[in-house]
């Protein structure tokens, strides 16, 4: 998918949600437990919940990979059924993927030949070969991390060098030499308000995947008026916020109301920063 | 396994060898394809060959997930097999994995909870909530990406902060804050030569895991020379100058040799700077 129908699908539906499937199975609503894949099942109540309201799912592979073989067969059954089904949605996979360039290759291999999924989450701290065997995929996406979400990102992603420059700066700086804003995003944590001026004084035309809208407390009002450009340039993600909103059996209706919440708060935002 | 039991392991085998099952299955030998599961095949007889001469093996995720569930499957079955014949033998799952808390958690569960390997590489950037997930399994090992091989790692690891510190020593110096050296190693690159005196100055005791000699050109005798400690404090990894050096179907006997040739040098290398 090119970043042109990105943005034409983020207009249309009027949402920039990325809905992610963070599937714990200890954390599935029992009555699946006794169908033959309940992660799967599971995945499929809820796209089906959220499709018309999100632009975009990441299944996090860490998820799928605790449950070995079995949770590898739900993962590419779940991709599987988001291509079939619903086509226009982007897939994120979130694997956090970066290693040596003859082994980066064959991530790249895994996700973007096998799996075809849009875009594949990449770690930096190997540098640009080991970021690169991904970029040789036309229409494909690397999102490199930046600026994570998390407590322990201070501990080197702020690090400042000796020209004041931070490390997640320049991440952003050096790796758009990499690749164009058709095939480069980069993951900036929702938690980071301010920060996305900074962000954005680097990179001003690129998508940002932004995590921790929801539980870990981000504000989609901050996000959008300091980090949202001419293309939308964002797709906001919440994982537990919509999967986990209810444990019974109508978790798949609470889902989608938890989706189509967020659906029309970021309309407002579209209408106000776009 | 603890620190002392592998450092006994290297004083009985005279060896602080580790191979790389970097199995790829456009690369192994033609008669093994006929085979239900040829990866599998293919890492039983370089194990076989190769276990009196090393102290660990190290399968690279990535050549497994390329395969997708099957490949999942040849990872277990080969991790399974090596803990029932060499129980000895230290396991490291090259993963370079690292995420938000209860992320790291799902993975730090699936490595050493479901598959109880010994070790797992981690990538830093993250921080510190994203390492800690691992370091909760007792005797069990995060393996923390410091100084890689790769020609990438000039890109952010070498970068100096205001006081001169570069990135990859102030993960080193940060990260110890976290573990100690009895349940943290660090990845350094055997292309790195004399920068491991710059690495003993901070972490003198730790083992480090140091791919790069072979292929990636890294010379045995600086590695040690420069980073030899009092408890050998080293696991020189060797994947493709061992699996790969010959494609015929006395690929077993020839990695035999290989693994012998660099034992009978790491011998050496203890009397040597032991």
């Amino acid at each position: 998918m090119t970043k042109q129908q990105l943005f034409e699908q983020i207009k249309k539906k009027q949402s920039f949600l990325c809905v992610g499937l963070d599937t714990d199975i200890n954390k599935i609503p029992e009555h699946l437990l006794e169908t033959e894949d309940p992660v799967y099942e599971f995945n499929k109540a809820i796209i089906n919940a959220t499709a018309p309201y999100c632009v975009a799912y990441k299944p996090n592979l860490a998820f799928y990979e605790s449950e070995g073989v079995k949770g590898w067969m739900s993962f590419e059954k779940t991709v599987a059924y988001i291509q079939q089904r619903f086509p226009e949605q982007f897939i994120i996979a979130d694997a956090k993927r970066g290693d040596i360039g003859n082994t980066s290759e064959m991530y790249a291999r895994t996700f973007f030949d096998e799996m075809k999924v849009n875009a594949v989450t990449v770690a930096p701290y190997m540098g640009e070969d080991s970021v690169k065997p991904f970029l040789v995929y036309p229409e494909r996406w690397v999102i490199l991390l930046a600026l994570t979400s998390n407590k322990g990102s201070h501990d080197f992603q702020l690090t400042e060098d000796r020209n004041g420059e931070r490390l997640f700066e320049k991440v952003l700086r050096v790796s758009q030499q990499w690749a164009s804003d058709g095939q480069m995003m980069y993951v900036v944590g929702a938690t980071r308000g301010k920060l996305f001026e900074d962000v954005r004084k680097i990179v001003p035309d690129h998508f940002l995947l932004v995590p921790g809208v929801g539980a870990q407390g981000g504000s989609l009002e901050e996000v959008c008026r300091y980090g949202m450009n001419k293309s939308c340039g964002l797709l906001v993600n919440s994982s537990r916020g919509i999967i986990y909103a209810d444990s019974s059996e109508d978790f798949a209706y609470t889902a989608e109301q938890e989706a189509r919440k967020l659906q029309q708060e970021m309309r407002e935002m579209l209408e106000m920063y776009l």
